[in-house]
């Protein structure tokens, strides 16, 4: 069983009606989200308990821990197959990226950016854990996690379905806001910092794009490299529609 | 003093010559990075030692850890006296930014988009902590952070000397792209998540500007958002070069 950690993320999880097995909140607290997971947790028959949560003091609880099923990962197949089609929709793909807080920061920009699913491949990369789920502010539960055995055979299907793939890499001839975003469906793939897209996505994909930097310090955080590339695709559609 | 951790921290603190004490390098450990540093700390004449690393073991110090000198703030009056006139500068000003990793994030992004410094209130803000730097992955050391007194007061010398002030508000009428950054001086506010940037900073706004949500989750991290922001203004300068 997983444990997912503070208030936010709690009360997302609630409000998601994911399955929680167990609330604990910790003895003595107080607060206006605290209440509203205690009103929640009963009125879905949740069993919930006050306990010192002394033992989970290595992490940032914020005074509440709930014991949740892992997260069930979607299938690619089924995913696609329900994607309605002619809405310019967009994913994510994860390539060899480890670090659980960039994890929980893509879910959670992907989500404010409207995009369908997220992809990541079975080896090489971190899983949904307790911290991803917290850095995520319970983000992960509106928003399909998609586990692959091979990113290669998956972006072959992608190709081989109606959508677009784009890599990102610092050495690309284009900047990632040359591209057309509001008139297809496209996946963008972000590479683990240091090592970047691995060599046979690349190879695969459709467009390369790198973000200019405007300095020596060419070391931009993947969740912020995401969130420039993702939010520049929203501006296009969002110009488009006026 | 303080203390800095991680190879890229520590290496880019050494490039950047920055004054360190001394550097204390895990016993046994290897690897180029590693190597690196102890060229620059032989050339530099820094003193470091190969030591067990065990009372460090909570956190991520990757075998290497460098005593520095805590980093010196900028004046505002200097900043702005250093500043060339008609270059369309950017500042950050971050109001009631608490988390340190996202300072540190912050502090990366906004050296990548060519940013010229970040004001921080004294009070009610992280200061640069290890952690900090560590999150900047050294990015600290090369982009000045202005500590003011008074946000307020900061921000009406800022308009005064020839700055248009952008802050970000959730409930704001205009979206963050219909700025026209290129011909201007400006600081963008980034307030603290959950209550957004405070109110008199607000009211002497001369912009507000929001990130519009795909979704009903409406909860960007601050430093995704930043990144959203700050590479919008990017592109633009760099489509007006053309």
């Amino acid at each position: 069983m997983d444990f997912i950690y503070g208030k936010n993320s709690v009360l997302e999880t609630l409000e998601a009606h994911r399955e929680i097995n167990k609330i604990i909140i910790a003895k003595g607290i107080q607060g206006e989200k605290i209440n509203k997971i205690i009103e929640l947790a009963k009125k879905n028959n949740i069993i919930f308990a006050f306990e010192t949560l002394q033992k989970y003091n290595d992490i940032n609880h914020q005074g509440v821990i709930a014991f949740v099923s892992p997260i069930e990962y979607a299938d690619l197949d089924e995913f696609l197959a329900g994607i309605p089609s002619g809405k310019n929709s967009s994913l994510v793909i994860l390539d060899g990226i480890e670090d659980p807080h960039n994890f929980g920061a893509i879910i959670r920009t992907a989500l404010c950016a409207g995009v369908s699913g997220i992809i990541i491949p079975a080896h090489r990369s971190v899983r949904v854990t307790s911290v991803v789920e917290k850095t995520s502010a319970g983000a992960v539960n509106h928003i399909p996690i998609i586990k692959v055995n091979s990113l290669v055979s998956a972006v072959q299907k992608l190709k081989n379905s109606d959508w677009w793939v784009i890599a990102t890499e610092a050495s690309a001839d284009d900047n990632y806001y040359n591209i057309d975003y509001a008139n297809m469906n496209f996946a963008l793939v972000m590479g683990a910092e240091g090592a970047g897209v691995s060599k046979p996505i690349l190879k695969q994909a459709d467009f390369k794009v790198k973000i200019s930097m405007m300095s020596n310090f060419n070391s931009l955080n993947v969740s912020c490299a995401f969130s420039a590339i993702i939010f520049e695709s929203v501006r296009q559609k969002n110009e488009q529609k006026h």
